[in-house]
């Protein structure tokens, strides 16, 4: 944020300079343009249809979403015709932060302007909860270049407020036409922007558009074929990297200790398999192998602990190890009793009305309670009662306002190291083990997410905004903007627009079907997964730490680029 | 490091590219080549004596190193005779690694060889016990090029063992005259500096000459005029300040946390100063005013909540916080705890041989062991009693091998926030504070100490290698290799070797008064703490958050220097 209160960096002055909020590198960072794409580069651009892929749309979502369920893939070429009418068009940022989501605003800010100067944008406060309580603000150039390139959403704020009932969306369309907006853009991850279809259906009898950007550092929004990465997984992807490389330098050189670190990344793995293969460390978990090859707790901390004995052996009592947050939930056993602990709190608060809740009960009496319910009969409470205390209070955790398990809240990554630890001491009692077994524990979570977006994310986030705007100029509503061939050079991306309703399934939440769109999951068939399935042997047992540095933006090394995006592409 | 087993990056392959460990940030610091300053570039330089520094010498110095006290402060400039005989010189890195330590190699090593082509450099491996075990390896150019400009001390490992008894000093004198050493270069913090003083006292009759070189992340290696900063400590305050201004940025997006990030720093809070000119967070603590103003725990509690508590006054329930690791130290009241108790530990363990140790004991039985014993006669030990449980614990942690409380084991952010919420509740329930507190705490210590080295540090570190060679190539021992003026530009360095023995002061160390460097506090009339002290109260209560990105190497931001080393230099 550049707060105008301080004086700009002065030269003459010293020390005004050099207290200045705007930093030598933000100040560097604001006066980047991020290049249009060819398709935008005569005119705001034009749609044909675009065929080869295969989009089906399930029965439910043709009753839910009738009108956008019509909608066809389509491409986005140079042209279009020049826009006579003025337009309106809000402008919202959801869910957790992403670097590039202020390009995104930039980019549909240009757009508009260089398509019709009297094109007016007006962003939503704190998240979806703007548009129903209508607080807003109107952009304009000089906002624009305040934030540009610049990392998290505190130009408006965000939130995970969801338009999800006839009462929210009643005030959104108040707000909607109180602002006379013909536009709307949704930027957010999969909730969002199944958000986006609704609203985009709910709203096409006032004339506003709705088109949904994809955001997510976790990287598990996804169209095979169309959509490789959502913007912002790139930036959180290498501030994760730089740290977990910087750990690779100092254990091997303080030959002491064992990192373990939990990285961001709950329902997919994708963060810690690029933060893997950008840094080469010891032990990486991958959420999704867990899952398919059907490992309990204890296999999983067997495969770290083999790794340390292993090293021991061979007189390295040092490493790193990756733990995607959400590894919990990949676990079977886990996950089961996730479940099984979630419908027992759920019931016993349901009953003590009035009196004492679940999470009021003393620690000894919660594990009674959960140990003596009759859910049981068909499964083994012992399974509970065996873990680790640490990890026994990480599953009675209160449940967020939804009934859900909170993984952010359990120190996954002390868990296991406590269990490591605990395997390691019998390791040592039968002879097995010989080494020492000194550790430090990590979470990489919201600093990563407030990086300075990459040159990459800085570009992709801008002509997402500006596809997000075409598409708006071009009659779309229900559609996701995107760019296809982002591994390839940006002369070369390809402007779409993905219809939201093929992408929705049906999943369970709340107790009950909902049209939702699926999360991308790690492909263990992928060539990314692949590749590391190959390396990680030689990883664990030798030292072939990989330091991929701090984020660039000048010099030969700004243009990088995911790597599991790189190797994806090459197909293998 | 780079594993040669991989192939190097070859564009024919893409894939063998993507896999190779060297990244591309670490290839384009690979070929960077750091300047020499003005008194290298004619010969090896010579040196003369530099005056208008007043350095005493202690009595107890005098008689314990008559030697090395005779030395006086030397400044070096260009010139200097051609070297006819060939030099062979062992260099040791010692303690936690430090970025900008491989950097000290090249400069030792490249400086050699242009002042005599068979001049060979022996790195010893793991710190000082690969002097005592004779573990070394001899560095070549191609070692060199592999780890110049590059994070951690990883070429050679690194360790604390000291060499200060008189086994250990003779095992080093054999491994320095079994490998024909001529002269020995110590890089390290104050303690292996004192240790460098000792042994050059001990080896002048073997012709053994020894260098310090002055390297610590914490800062608090400085002699006044004459040694600003040490190496490592800029590179690494950059790494933390990319972290906390992730965080800013994160959570004036997201506007629902605060976010307690405990800094390495133990004896000293100068991380956290640097730290916070960079970033501009809402609360920082520095342990040096906390001593002074004599703070209890609680007022610290309360020094926090009070942000907290306007802050949600003002609408902003959210902020980050700046803890130096090592607080609890300057904490008066905690301070006689941890000294108290580690007596009790120590005489219980004592009489206890054979029995179960302190440690051992459940929680309860320790506390009642504390509270019972009579060295509470003069204090209160309700104030023990007084305290959360986790502090409690953390206080009753195993002490090290030398009895010490080891502060980087206690979870110090998380203590004070567990204090600051059961503070603020009490606050709710008087109707003082009304926002919502949601947390998360975050450590940043061995990530930033890995990181890449600035290019401050680059040349910094490489030119205080030059410094070390040209002290012994000129005859001197008993020193420590600086470069003063290092805020400004790099053509107006000069190196000077500042002598060791008037560094040196009595401290209580095990129980007996030993000679050692000391360590050098944030000096509290400073410019730097004074304009901190000035700007904060506005940090506090609005947002005026700095992001300072991530360390650059090119372009307009690679040159960056320490906003303290700045701000002092100023004067003011």
């Amino acid at each position: 944020m550049t707060d105008k209160n301080i004086a700009p960096q002065n030269p003459q002055n010293p020390i005004v300079s050099l207290l200045c909020n705007d930093s030598p590198v933000r100040l560097e960072r604001m006066v980047y343009q991020p290049p249009l794409i060819p398709a935008f580069r005569e005119g705001s651009g034009s749609i044909r249809s675009l065929d080869g892929f295969s989009l089906e749309v399930l029965k439910a979502t043709r009753e839910q979403l009738p009108f956008v369920s019509e909608n066809r893939l389509v491409d986005i070429i140079p042209g279009g015709a020049r826009q006579e009418q003025s337009r309106r068009i809000g402008i919202v940022l959801s869910g957790g932060p992403a670097p590039g989501g202020h390009n995104v605003i930039a980019g549909v800010f240009e757009a508009a302007k260089r398509a019709h100067p009297d094109n007016a944008i007006i962003g939503f406060l704190a998240g979806p909860k703007g548009i129903i309580t209508k607080k807003y603000k109107d952009i304009d150039a000089a906002i624009i270049s305040e934030y540009k390139n610049s990392g998290g959403f505190h130009m408006l704020g965000t939130g995970r407020d969801k338009i999800d009932n006839t009462d929210k969306m009643a005030k959104c369309r108040q707000t909607c036409a109180d602002l006379q907006l013909d536009g709307l853009v949704v930027v957010g991850g999969d909730d969002s922007n199944t958000n986006a279809a609704f609203l985009a259906e709910d709203m096409r009898d006032l004339g506003v558009q709705v088109i949904g950007v994809p955001k997510t550092i976790d990287g598990d929004l996804q169209v095979p074929g169309l959509l490789q990465v959502p913007f912002g997984y790139h930036s959180a992807c290498m501030s994760f990297a730089t740290e977990v490389g910087n750990l690779n330098s100092d254990c091997k050189s303080d030959l002491k200790y064992w990192h373990f670190n939990r990285l961001m990344g709950r329902s997919a793995s994708h963060i810690a398999l690029e933060v893997a293969l950008q840094t080469h460390p010891n032990v990486i978990l991958i959420g999704e192998e867990i899952e398919d090859k059907e490992l309990t707790i204890h296999n999983v901390v067997r495969l770290i602990a083999d790794v340390i004995v292993e090293r021991a052996r061979r007189g390295m009592n040092y490493g790193t190890i990756l733990i995607p947050e959400g590894i919990l939930e990949f676990i079977h056993e886990i996950n089961v009793l996730i479940i099984k602990i979630s419908y027992i709190i759920a019931s016993y608060d349901k009953e003590a009305v009035g009196e004492e809740s679940f999470h009021k009960l003393p620690f000894e009496d919660q594990v009674q309670l959960i140990d003596n319910h009759d859910i049981w009969r068909d499964y083994d409470s012992r399974v509970f009662l065996g873990l680790p205390t640490e990890l026994q209070r990480g599953l009675l955790l209160p449940r967020d306002s939804h009934g859900n398990f909170q993984y952010a809240q359990v120190r996954t990554e002390r868990i296991l190291l406590d269990m490591v630890a605990t395997y390691l001491r019998k390791q040592r009692g039968k002879g097995i083990y010989k080494g020492t077994f000194k550790h430090q524990n990590h979470y990489y979570g919201y600093d990563g997410r407030g990086t300075f977006p990459t040159k990459f994310d800085c570009d992709y986030g801008y002509n997402l905004g500006v596809t997000a705007f075409t598409l708006l100029a071009n009659g779309c509503t229900g559609y996701m903007a995107a760019i296809k061939d982002v591994h390839k050079p940006l002369e070369q991306w390809r402007p779409i627009g993905i219809p939201l309703a093929p992408l929705m399934h049906l999943e369970e939440r709340r107790g009950r079907l909902e049209l939702v769109i699926a999360k991308q999951k790690v492909d263990l068939d992928s060539p990314a997964f692949k590749v590391l399935a190959q390396e990680r042997i030689k990883w664990a047992q030798e030292d072939h730490y990989r330091f991929p540095g701090p984020i660039q933006f000048s010099g030969p090394c700004a243009d990088a680029k995911p790597i599991t995006l790189q190797l994806n592409a090459l197909g293998l």
